[in-house]
């Protein structure tokens, strides 16, 4: 199961899946109409302009950047690289690395560190003791985490990557949503990953610039042989035309991130008490989505008689029915969202 | 190396890569420019419309197609869920299955079938003893084949398939030129693959609709359980909304097909002859580029000073310096690419 199944379902108003509410900027809009002209020719296989670009952004050597369709071919390519034996996961966390695991990875075990629901889905010290129990090959963090929206305390996160170095893990840190809570300097790994060893960090365009259709995705190595190690594992010209014109441009649109920052902002807090109001049980989340508990198992199939799509959150680890996630989107659609959820919880 | 290096070269014609003379269907790019508006969505995670075109027009159950980030991501998927010891490969052929394989497989060794200048580079019946004897775990072979572009016998084919069924070999023939040979139906493996059972048929529409730029291929497994598992080696959201709207468009145009393949066969014969005329070497094809071998082994990089890129062939197995291809493009380009071979040759 997944969010933005728009294909199978009769949607107006898609809260499922967590893009930038901002909207595409019309700039990328008008450089993949440009884009059209060129996809008779190959894209570059190698890329040059956009890891260049995108090593200057975090200060480290184009040898530690690599590109994908989509950071979900990154992952899928960090697995076959890796070849765990042991990898460990949050619970609840993002589905899409429990997918790739399992369909990757040869007699490979799975091991969760279970977040509290009393705890607010938060991460505690407590998870630094579980790397050092468990000695995983892998480990895939999200942060923020997903489907709660809590950011990693810095610090927390710092001793993180210690103990997953001491353990001989493979850090994974998966940032698609990080540049969307307005603080992604002062929480990003990725603007000092030379300073790490075994440290990869995840960034995709899809939700930061609203263009999930286009499938651009990049990861930041701290060491350069697994980046070269990751690169033997992805195919050639793994990126289209479109997502190489429109990623470059992209690069270029930090204003338009910090006005995605405050709207997300003012509308989580919109949400999230309007969601209170109802009566719901509201995580709390420095993301661009929500997660909220309430005692409607079936909210998810009544709402989408309004044409809303929300995401039920059955399917995660350590979840069970009554969660679900929504999408912070713009006023109008937020309101529409509180309003059909109010006619049916006072039903 | 590789073809269509426009963006380390200054090239005013691509010689080097070989998509149809005829150029992007202008329905497509029209397509193309729509799906720019869909951007913002996720596209469909199953891409139900192609897969269903795709089973109806090879009379295939659905499950046994396989789409792909251009065909390029299903030959590494192929690589990633045999993971073979042993490999056969022609020599010469294209360099991206030997690239795939030393990138993707461990432990795996690579035997190599010589195809000899004497013969044509045509393939011929003392490979069945060769598939015997190698018992490899995966054999690739490219249908007309490239560099060469010479057509496999139908009757050859058909032994070859029942060869590597006994030696234990999964077989790929990979039929990307195909369609522009204008004897498809004829000489395809796609169009009855349910009666075989180790067989997977690649496709793309990057050469056969003239966009590379847009990635897209796919494959068809005679067995549902490796359709299956290549699935398990992809990415999620692996087609692009690009990728999936174009492709259902290309399906449509089969008159452009043949129009595409009487282009070509005619400029082919005009290639062919301008090229002999010149001095060259010229060998047997039945696609949409030729092969040829002439004294100077600076060719490439003289006639790049006219802007026109060819493809030197050194670094393909089995040949050397002095071998060259060259797309069949439209009259006016070739005759370009004539009248400077001329001027370069005659110097």
């Amino acid at each position: 199961m997944h969010g933005g199944d728009i294909y199978r379902n009769s949607i107006r108003t898609d809260f499922s899946v967590n893009i930038n509410p901002l909207g595409m900027p019309s700039e990328v809009q008008w450089v993949l109409t440009e884009a059209v002209l060129h996809a008779n020719k190959y894209p570059d296989i190698y890329h040059e302009r956009l890891v260049e670009e995108t090593a200057n952004l975090f200060n480290a050597p184009n040898e530690n950047i690599v590109y994908g369709n989509g950071a979900s071919e990154i992952i899928m390519a960090i697995c076959h690289s890796i070849s765990p034996k042991k990898v460990l996961l949050l619970a609840p966390c993002f589905s899409g690395y429990e997918t790739c695991v399992k369909g990757a990875c040869q007699d490979c075990s799975i091991s969760y560190h279970t977040l509290s629901e009393d705890n607010d889905f938060e991460i505690h010290h407590d998870i630094l003791e579980h790397i050092q129990v468990e000695k995983a090959d892998l480990m895939f963090l999200t942060n923020p985490n997903n489907p709660n929206g809590r950011l990693i305390s810095k610090s927390l996160l710092d001793e993180i990557v210690i103990s997953c170095e001491k353990a001989g893990t493979v850090l994974v840190v998966d940032e698609c949503f990080l540049a969307l809570t307005g603080k992604d300097m002062e929480n990003s790994l990725a603007y000092d990953i030379t300073k790490h060893k075994s440290l990869i960090v995840l960034r995709a365009y899809t939700k930061t610039f609203a263009i999930p259709g286009v499938r651009i995705g990049y990861c930041i190595c701290a060491d350069k042989l697994m980046a070269s190690s990751l690169k033997n594992h992805l195919p050639e010209w793994n990126l289209s035309i479109f997502a190489q014109m429109a990623g470059a441009e992209c690069l270029k649109h930090k204003e338009y991130l910090l006005d995605s920052a405050k709207l997300i902002e003012k509308e989580r807090s919109y949400l999230t008490q309007g969601l209170a109001n109802l009566g719901a049980k509201v995580f709390s989340s420095d993301a661009n989505y929500i997660l909220f508990r309430c005692a409607d198992s079936e909210l998810d199939k009544k709402v989408l008689k309004h044409s809303i799509l929300i995401r039920e959150c059955s399917d995660y680890n350590g979840l069970e029915k009554g969660f679900y996630r929504v999408a912070v989107k713009s006023h109008e659609d937020n309101e529409k969202l509180l309003s059909a959820l109010e006619d049916l919880l006072n039903d």
